[in-house]
């Protein structure tokens, strides 16, 4: 078994048209530069691939698809080298999912919040557990906003409205809501979650690249965020995290056990409209911890 | 008690960052230029008040929020003076609540209609009691269209076939149709609709005031409708109002008691039908009455 | 009776207000170029009819709305004509319709796919039959894309990720999850449609022409596709059907039945992801076929 610590992800060719993607990266599959470096791989294995039609994206462990953005600053340079695109590696990664010609789905299971909601935006399908799912924007709670396209690609998904809601309450929104929301394609319950996607990506990928590269583009062209747009929201994302208020909630999560303690980790945004209060427990609800 | 007819609302602190503006207008909280100009001093406080994050809507009439557009012509300057925005008063007191660094939660019980509606789509998020929401554009029904920003706001957050069917059609929408259609965000059983909200407004009134700002921005920079847009409608609703079918179908609304029989006020749109054919009763749920 | 090949609808005129329009184009409502033509008529006597405000589109078959485009060759010159819109006749025709001054609703029965999907997309609002619906975009499965408006217009009505799933997919979605998508107004049992849609027609055309005229095009102004982007998918089609590949595809399902066999008729998406495999029967819940 390679070192979990530096190989994040792992993919299964289940057909040469077919190929599972699955984030393993104990304890919580933490988005760091890691994540982000094997993505760019991906990307272009996914780009040069011929005979590669559909992408599943899933994760190992149970209760983490992917958390959210590293706090304690392994983030290497994606903030600020670029790619191929010629946007940050953080958008480029995003916006190269967007436009592939490859399909890519998201199979959602456990906590999914701030950078890794904005992996999820940027797949063209998501599907969730409707038992285990927790999606959501905390950035607000640590005095940040979403800088990865959250901003950009849930209005057009839920209107402004809900968008506002997700943004601005720093709240997570279970399988239910999300689907309600259509902040996910639709939920299945858990058990019936893995058939389901693995049906519709064996049904896409006997379907032609060229036909399904040009019916992904054709929507994309009515449906993409434009880059000016995204890159206004990463640069002031990237202000915000300088801003002394910002700093100081962050460390306070991170003392309260952000990236260390399981059950904070699980529930964490349940605190966050007390932050800067004298200390709660959080997993009030013993039988989730 | 202040004189009902000049102060149409209230203002209550309850924290400095969290206020609830409780429209309080008897009978009926109809929309006239006393509405408007509350909601024009309302605004210069929300922009100055550094130490405010969320203000939530109410009303203190069970059966209505705010009931509709003033019919009778009490309107003063509202269509023709403009606002620190540029825009005209009505067209400006929306736009600058979008706008604004300070959150707008509706908290909706009653009936909201047309320009009533126009206010709740201007404000960041709508919630709706599930039991007592009547919500919906009756203008076709009176010869005339939405003038404040309903044609224009609906289509993003319901799609064109739901937006024409609200418009077109000049129809309540009952609380569950309207979180159906994503007119609001959710409804709640009445009951836990003040607890949701209250805690809501509170959590968002913890965070920052530059960071809630910031994100609110970025959404409104991908979801809101441009002026010109705005700017085409209102002027085409100007027109409107002096068209004679239109002047004839008001005529006939207030005949039959509009702005002064709570029975029909409550119940009015159910008649646009075959308002111009021999009078028929409304209310006919006598338990509605 | 006129002979079924070349009348493919006829006009009831309800009253001067409110016309409906019923497909009867045996066995199974294709659209060729007979539609086409019929629908274009019909389009001059909607423009011109001062008296007209709605006009609803049904079908006299039970099991098919508007099937497909036709697949055998009968499409005349609705590719490379063009219409009055200066656009190309199927294009044209889909334009007209959304931007006309009269309302059109779609009272959805049966099998709708496809070209047929675009359709009922170009209606101004969509109302189907819980029980007995079929709506999506099969193209795919054939080689082909949607060409005629669908991956221009489902995504502003359902968002990225389900537009994408949709065309992507090439499956049926049933009324259900049609009004969960958003992809419908909403569905109502089989029973209970034709009322529903009755009172909604004869209320809607109890109004003023240029009131409805009015509001509709402030509507379209915000939720319209670009002529551009439409044209852009109708010149991507056309190449398309010239692809070996879909040939190849076209020819399977026309020799599995298409067009021809009523089973395979009403069940043929779901035998799309193994098309090019070896046959395999289709309709195998005999209840269905």
């Amino acid at each position: 078994m390679p070192n979990p610590n530096t190989t994040p992800m792992r993919v299964i060719e289940e057909t040469p048209g077919y190929w599972r993607v699955v984030f393993d990266y104990p304890p919580f599959n933490v988005v760091d530069a890691n994540v982000f470096e094997a993505l760019q791989d991906l990307l272009i294995r996914m780009e040069t691939t011929e005979s590669l039609r559909v992408v599943v994206f899933e994760s190992a462990l149970p209760d983490f698809y992917l958390s959210h953005f590293d706090l304690t600053g392994k983030i290497g340079n994606i903030m600020t080298a670029v790619g191929p695109s010629g946007l940050p590696i953080l958008m480029d990664t995003f916006v190269r999912l967007t436009k592939a010609p490859v399909v890519s789905l998201a199979k959602i299971r456990g906590c999914v919040r701030g950078v890794s909601s904005e992996f999820v935006l940027a797949c063209d399908m998501r599907f969730a557990s409707r038992e285990n799912t927790k999606l959501g924007h905390p950035e607000l709670g640590v005095g940040l906003h979403p800088g990865g396209g959250g901003t950009e690609r849930l209005p057009h998904l839920v209107g402004r409205g809900r968008a506002l809601e997700i943004v601005l309450s720093a709240n997570d929104f279970d399988g239910d809501m999300a689907e309600r929301y259509g902040y996910v394609n639709r939920t299945f319950p858990d058990a019936e979650l893995d058939g389901f996607i693995d049906g519709l990506a064996r049904r896409i990928s006997s379907f032609d690249r060229r036909a399904l590269a040009a019916a992904k583009n054709l929507v994309n062209r009515v449906s993409l965020p434009p880059s000016d747009r995204l890159l206004d929201a990463f640069a002031s994302f990237g202000m915000a995290l300088g801003w002394p208020e910002a700093q100081n909630r962050i460390r306070s999560v991170l003392e309260r056990g952000l990236q260390r303690d399981a059950d904070f980790e699980k529930n964490w945004p349940e605190i966050l409209g007390a932050l800067l209060e004298p200390e709660r427990k959080v997993g009030r609800d013993d039988s989730q911890s």
